[in-house]
C-alpha cells in the first residue's frame, strides 16, 4: 500500500500555536514529544515502507516536511503551489503515483489528525485496501459517538465484505450527506448506520484517474499535462501553469459523490481531527480534577476541567472548564464552549496588522 | 528632610512576578517601566538630595538595590541581616543617620507602595516634617475610601497644626487601632475621623532614638552597640551579633502605639500599597472595557473587567473579572476577587520543592 499525506492546511482555530508559518500538523499539539505529522507516519509506518509514504503540501512547508521527516525520501513530498482543496491535491498525488506504480492502491490520509487507537486504524485501512484492490473507492466511515453537525455523513448500504473475527464489514455507500442539523444528526445517530465523513480514502490510483477524467474532465486535463512533465526539465514551469487553471473542490464534491463503486470501511478508532483546543481532553487523559495537561506544569487550586497547553507552570485559582494556551509570543484564555471563537481573535490580529502573531 | 526607605519585604501575593531573588520592589509592577523602589525614588526626588535617601533592605537586595538605584549613594544602602520587621529596621536606619545628623527630621517611607496624585504625597511629607520638627513622631494617615479589614486604623483627637491652603490640618492621634472586623471598619468610615495606617511616618531621629530607648530597652541596648561601631573594622561583626539578640517587632508595637507627641497628617494621594494584583486595576488606567493592562497586547473577544499583565499578546475569550499574569517561568489565572489565594500557589510550589518558581 502506498500512503499519502495531505499536509496543506492551516488550522487556524489552534491558534496561537498553529500559524501561517507553521500550522498545527507541524507542531507538537498533544504534548507527546512528536509533530503531529510525526505521528501520523508513526502511525501508518508498520503498513508500509518509507519509501511508499508521500506528503502533499504547499511550498512553504516542504523545508519543514524534510525536517521533520528526514525518513521520508525528499522526492516524496508533492509540491502543491498553491491550496486548490483536496480534489486537485488528490489528483496530483495520483499522477505522481501512477508514473511509478499503475497499479498502486493508495490511502489519503491527514497529517492533523489524531487516533488513539492506531491498531484499529491501521486495520480499517487494510480493510480498505481490500475493497479497494476490487476496484471500490473506499472512504472509512467513522462510528460517531455525538450528533456532531460540523461533519458531513456518509450512510452505508449493503455488505461488501463480510465482518471478519475482530474486523467490520466493508458496505457499500448509500449517499454522502451534506454538514446535518442537529435534529437530523441525532436521528443519524440513532439509526446506526450512518458515519462521519473523515476525508481518508483508499483507492487504486487508475480508477481515482478514471473518475477523475470522467467527472473533473477540465481538472483532470491540467493533471494529465502535469503528470507527462514529471522528470522533465520544464516541469514546474508546467505545474504552475496548469495549477493556476486548477479548480478550487473538494474530492468529495469532485469525485466521491459522483462515484461508481464507493465502499466506506467503519473506523472505530478515537479518531479526532482535533479541530479546536477544547478537542485536547478528548485525546489525552485527564487528571483526578479533570484538568487535561498537554504541556507544562499545572498547580490547581479549586480548579476543574480545565485543558492547559504551556511551556511554564501554570497556577489557576478558582477556575473551570477553561482553554489555557501560552506560546512563545502568545497567551490564549477562553472557555472549552467557546474555542470556536478562536478565529476571532485570528482576524482581530489580522485588522491590526499582526502578521507576525498569525 | 532624609528619606529612608523600606525595602525588605517579600510580596509573596505578586507571585508569579514577585520572587524571593526579586521582589515586587525590585520589579515593574505597573508597567511604567520602572520598577516600585525606582518610583519610590522619583516620587520624593523633589524633597530632599540623593544623598539624604537611604534604603534599608537585606544582604541579597543590596546589589539589586545599587543597580537599580544608581543615583543613590551605595553607603546609604543599609544593611538589616534578616528580617526582624519594622521596629528594629527603623532602629537601625536611625543610628546610621544619628551619626551623620543628630537633628535629622527623617521620613520613613515603603518601597512598593503606589501614589497616583504624587504632590499630594510630598505636601503630606512637608506637613509631618514640620509638626516633626515640633517634636511629634508624625505618621500619615490615609483617607480610607472604602471599609477595608485589613488595615489598621488611626483615630485623630485635636488639631495640631491648622489647615493651611489647600493643605489638609495635621492631628495629634487619639489612638491606634488593630485591624477592625467589617461592621467596625464600617462605623470608622461612617464617622469619618479615621485613618488607615500605611506604615508612614515622620519625625525627628533624637525622638525616635528617645522613644526605643524608653519603650524597647533591650532592642535600644543592642542598637547601640552597633551604633557605636558604625566605621570600625568590626562594624559587620559587631552588627551581625547584635541583630541575631534583636526583637522581632513592628514600629508600631514597639514605638507609635505608646509614644507621647504622636501626630498623624491625613493623606489623600490615591495611596494602594499593591498587596495582590486585584490593585491594579485601582492604580492604572482601565480602557473601555474596564480591562486594564499593566503590561502587554489585549485581544478582548466580549471580556470585561480583567487585570493582564505580560509580556505577549494576550487573547481574552468570553473572560470577565479575571487577574492573567504571565512571567519567563510561570503564569496565573484566577478571578480578581480570589487574589489573596495566590498564597496557597506559592505554599503548593514549596510542598513541590518548585524553589526555583518561589
Amino acid at each position: 500500500m502506498h500512503i499519502v499525506i495531505l499536509a496543506g492546511g492551516v488550522g487556524t482555530r489552534l491558534w496561537p500555536r498553529s500559524r501561517h508559518a507553521r500550522p498545527k500538523q507541524f507542531s507538537d499539539i498533544t504534548g507527546d514529544g512528536r509533530t503531529m505529522i510525526q505521528a501520523t507516519v508513526d502511525r501508518v509506518a508498520p503498513l508500509t515502507p518509507y519509501d511508499q509514504i508521500y506528503v502533499v503540501t504547499g511550498q512553504q512547508y516542504a523545508e519543514l516536511t524534510a525536517e521533520q521527516l528526514p525518513q521520508i525520501p525528499k522526492n516524496n513530498i508533492i509540491i502543491e503551489p498553491s491550496g486548490r482543496n483536496t480534489g486537485p491535491a488528490i489528483g496530483l498525488a495520483c499522477m505522481h503515483l501512477y508514473k511509478r506504480d499503475p497499479n498502486a492502491t493508495v490511502a489519503f490520509i491527514h497529517s492533523d489528525h489524531v487516533m488513539t487507537r492506531e491498531d484499529c486504524f491501521r486495520t480499517a485501512l487494510q480493510r480498505g485496501a481490500a475493497a479497494a484492490a476490487e476496484g471500490y473507492l473506499v472512504t472509512l466511515g467513522i462510528q460517531p459517538d455525538s450528533p456532531h453537525t460540523g461533519y458531513g455523513y456518509i450512510k452505508r448500504d449493503s455488505v461488501i465484505l463480510p465482518a471478519e473475527q475482530g474486523e467490520q464489514p466493508v458496505y457499500r455507500v448509500g449517499r454522502f450527506l451534506e454538514k446535518p442539523d442537529l435534529a437530523t444528526a441525532q436521528s443519524f445517530l440513532s439509526e446506526g448506520c450512518y458515519y462521519w465523513n473523515g476525508g481518508i480514502f483508499i483507492c487504486r490510483v487508475d480508477r481515482m484517474l478514471a473518475e477523475l477524467a470522467r467527472q473533473l474532465p477540465e481538472g483532470y486535463a491540467h493533471l494529465q499535462e502535469i503528470g507527462a512533465s514529471l522528470g522533465a526539465p520544464n516541469a514546474e514551469e508546467v505545474l504552475l501553469a496548469q495549477w493556476a487553471q486548477m479548480p478550487n473542490i473538494s474530492i468529495d464534491h469532485a469525485v466521491m459523490e459522483g462515484a461508481e463503486c464507493v465502499a466506506v470501511t467503519p473506523l472505530d478508532a478515537g479518531w479526532n481531527d482535533v479541530g479546536s483546543w477544547d478537542a485536547l481532553e478528548v485525546v489525552l487523559p485527564c487528571d483526578e480534577n479533570d484538568n487535561c495537561v498537554a504541556k507544562g506544569n499545572l498547580i490547581a487550586e479549586d480548579s476543574c476541567g480545565n485543558i492547559v497547553y504551556s511551556d511554564k507552570t501554570v497556577a489557576l485559582i478558582g477556575m473551570n472548564d477553561l482553554v489555557v494556551v501560552e506560546t512563545e509570543d502568545a497567551l490564549l484564555v477562553g472557555p472549552k464552549s467557546q474555542m470556536q471563537k478562536v478565529k476571532n481573535i485570528v482576524e482581530a490580529l489580522k485588522a491590526q496588522g499582526r502578521h507576525d502573531l498569525l
